[in-house]
């Protein structure tokens, strides 16, 4: 059977997507098939209308609608604490909490030699311009090899601008609601190494 | 934090998607502002010429790009047998079989009160209509509640057309390479009896 082109186009679009393999691009292919046109059109219409509607704000390059960026001008915001993070999805989950009020930055990856990112492909530099009036710099990449990698090269870039820049890392050890049995060694020793008296 | 709107409207957009929840369409859309504008284009226009460049096939009912399909012009086919598929997607995976070489029939969908789909709504009128010179009808409507409503109502009203057209349904069992101790009892049962000499 010769499967128009126009559905192995669509196939092939949909599987360059992370975590859609050639099943699923398929079934979402098929799927909309059934789905009015107008539905397709918005569908094209707000994919092409991604990337030419938003921009990154010039200070914390973060994804917004206006340079600089809400959370860079809101006047409530600690203006003295900085949370670096690696993707703007992670200031997302920050925000969710409600619970920190300092400013973001956003690093756009990590150090990973083995893909041939090194420090000059992601938003470090942008972050050592912005130090000025910053008490605290908190480091929050992913604790991944890359993450930690990341933040270790953060940290010695950091500490040059003196004693008085407190650098942090994101405490580590167990997540709410784990099951301590299958927790694996390095976070039952991170969270031994990192306990609180209570 | 306020996200803009264009990510805002692309995630609603995934979220359609049959299986696609609100962390993997936040997933999609982030990773997307990673990708040349070029290629969010490529994709826009797929989706925009699915509907667009294809038809469905004014005998089977398959998708195609010309009327009547391939499958039903190919020469080499047996015309006298019609295999009977709720999807488009059915006739693809008998297709992969290579071993079936009569003609299809989709209905594009399954008798389904709940969702309030009749025998109307889906081209079960269509099938009749072709059973001229047609020796045998095989079923293979899902083997769910409601692809068994639709076999067990096709079979009524093939019946009709008198002793002469052999009605079949997909042989039921173990598929292969299944564990018999994970399979369930209405499976087995059907396994038994659907035995065959060795």
């Amino acid at each position: 059977m010769k499967v128009p082109k126009a559905i192995n186009h669509l196939i092939e679009s949909f599987q360059r997507l992370p975590g859609i393999g050639p099943k699923t691009a398929q079934r979402l292919t098929f799927y909309l098939l059934h789905v009015p046109q107008s539905e397709l059109e918005e569908f094209a219409d707000n994919l092409q209308a991604l990337k030419k509607e938003t921009l990154l704000c010039s200070i914390c390059k973060n994804v917004s609608e206006e340079d600089p960026c809400s959370l860079c001008t809101e006047i409530s915001r600690d203006k003295t604490t900085i949370l670096v993070v690696e993707q703007p999805l992670d200031v997302l989950a920050f925000e969710k909490t409600g619970r920190y009020r300092g400013l973001y930055h956003v690093l756009h990856g990590k150090i990973s030699p083995l893909e041939n990112i090194g420090p000059d492909e992601i938003y470090i530099e942008d972050l050592l311009k912005r130090l000025d009036g910053i008490e605290e710099i908190i480091i929050a990449t992913n604790p991944t090899m890359e993450g930690e990698a990341t933040a270790m090269y953060l940290n010695k870039k950091l500490k040059v601008f003196g004693q008085k820049l407190k650098i942090s890392r994101l405490g580590m050890g167990i997540p709410t609601g784990a099951d301590l049995e299958y927790a694996d060694e390095v976070t039952l020793t991170q969270a031994i190494e990192g306990r609180r008296e209570i």
